[in-house]
């Protein structure tokens, strides 16, 4: 369903007056990819790139959520208002598995400085590559001052949204196995801040050194990224996070590396939006008709490719 | 580089007699998406179908690996051949994270009739939704008799390529903790047949209890998932799951859910391969050009989409 410009106008107002139920509006456009948000981004466009986008990823069981929680903390001291929006990997059938993490931010709830959304994981194809975006530019234009992005750091399209912010913050805790080890290497890539989480427990000493061995070994690049331990649950170390962020950030203004960083979050969103305007536009049935040929092997993929492009 | 017709078929023929370094090579083709790979796969159609495709997706830690490499032995035992599609959560950087576990494969080393490959998951958007069905296609026209897609259970992308296999085993082992759990329950929706993987620890009665409540809560459908207990490592229950395996294939076949299975893998592969093609035909330096104007808000999103498309 379509919403009149007035209320648009309406919701944005409420939104930047500070009406939390008028944001959480404002991101369900998004969500459910309304066919306002061409008209919604287009309006908030001029009021954004004021926001600093912070992504938290990691493993499952790192503590992104806790973390994440003492981050709003620590940013809400410095006087700064916060937006999280957490990808959870939950489902229509599991209907939020993550309800308990939640609850732990229960403390920010009375907080009219501090908005949080869940938002699922699944749904089509690069879903979250065009969502994600968006909603950083409504929060930003809405007038958080922080934008926390936190996901999953296991997953192509997860890492690829935490890893689009302008600063990522990626976690790791010692001794969580070979899994885990494997799901910390491939995000490590990905880091502008390491955070070495839970780091009173034994091997933290050994995930530190192994994770700077580990930088070490990455290509050279012009910012170095920081090691920063914690024990979230307690807020330790917390501000060495929040002193990693801005100093990252005041890297990336004298570098004038932010619009760069910036671009390329653009640059995904386009190709995202792209993608889904092309396949908005192939009839359902006739994709049907094509899959069920391929599956047969009645017609090549590639063929029915060129059909779909009608080429 | 484009493969002359004559290699192709030369390629072809050695895979089809047994050479795994042919094998390795059009797979090759295939994950570099090589401009050969359109007559590939319209050299291939007529040779597939004849394949179980088994997903093997769950949270790190779980046992996916070793779960995979004893469900590799138990379909030997019976005689068939089996290629294993391994997507790990590997990247350039890293270099194969989980080669420890791939050394664990290392006992099916010297059987010609298994074939393993790791292909990273990292890479661009919907890179695994075009490229695994494609790696299925190649493994299926050579003669192998079932092929297992074994992912990691967390994230969109990773999970729907597991999902899109004719029947995907969704592990869980008891007692993982909640960012675990909530993985889980993100996951549970997909499987067809649910293995409780290292069923010896504490807890694995409650994990079983668990997953039959919440399987008793989803929508009914005609496929009942049945629950199986293993002990990997020891190759305890992994009889079982060969038997869960070969009855649900027998329902597709007597049900005609076959077709249908296999017509949604190609409806994705559809999907991801128009949407590349797609954006394939994009400038580079355009979309560069539009993206720099997003981020700094001299242009709205859309409007560049609409430019992008030239509508």
């Amino acid at each position: 369903m379509r919403t009149r410009a007035a209320d648009l106008d309406a919701l944005l107002v409420g939104a930047r007056g500070g009406r939390a139920l008028d944001v959480g509006r404002l991101l369900s456009l998004v969500e459910n990819r309304s066919p306002d948000v061409p008209a919604l981004m287009r309006t908030l466009a001029p009021l954004t790139g004021h926001a600093t986008v912070v992504g938290v990823t990691g493993p499952p069981g790192v503590g992104k959520s806790t973390t994440t929680s003492a981050l709003v903390t620590a940013l809400r001291a410095r006087g700064g208002t916060v937006a999280v929006v957490a990808v959870d990997p939950s489902s229509p059938f599991s209907g939020g598995a993550l309800l308990g993490d939640r609850v732990r931010m229960a403390e920010h709830a009375t907080d009219p400085g501090v908005f949080i959304r869940s938002v699922a994981s699944r749904g089509h194809l690069g879903g979250l590559a065009a969502t994600t975006p968006q909603a950083i530019r409504v929060l930003d234009a809405v007038g958080y001052d922080t934008v926390v992005v936190e996901t999953v750091g296991v997953g192509q399209s997860e890492v690829e949204v935490a890893a689009s912010a302008d600063t990522t913050l990626v976690l790791v805790a010692p001794g969580m196995g070979d899994g885990i080890q494997a799901a910390k290497a491939g995000i490590l890539e990905v880091a502008d801040v390491l955070v070495v989480n839970k780091a009173d427990l034994d091997g933290a000493d050994a995930t530190v050194s192994e994770l700077r061995r580990a930088l070490a070994q990455r290509a050279p690049g012009e910012w170095d990224p920081p090691v920063v331990r914690t024990v979230a649950s307690a807020g330790t170390g917390i501000d060495d996070v929040v002193d990693a962020i801005d100093e990252r950030s005041a890297w990336l203004r004298s570098s004038g590396r932010l619009g760069e960083r910036r671009a390329v979050r653009a640059r995904s969103e386009l190709r995202a939006l792209v993608a889904d305007a092309v396949l908005g536009r192939i009839d359902d049935r006739r994709l049907a008709d094509l899959a069920e040929q391929v599956a047969s092997a009645e017609l090549d993929v590639y063929a029915a490719v060129t059909l779909l492009l009608g080429d």
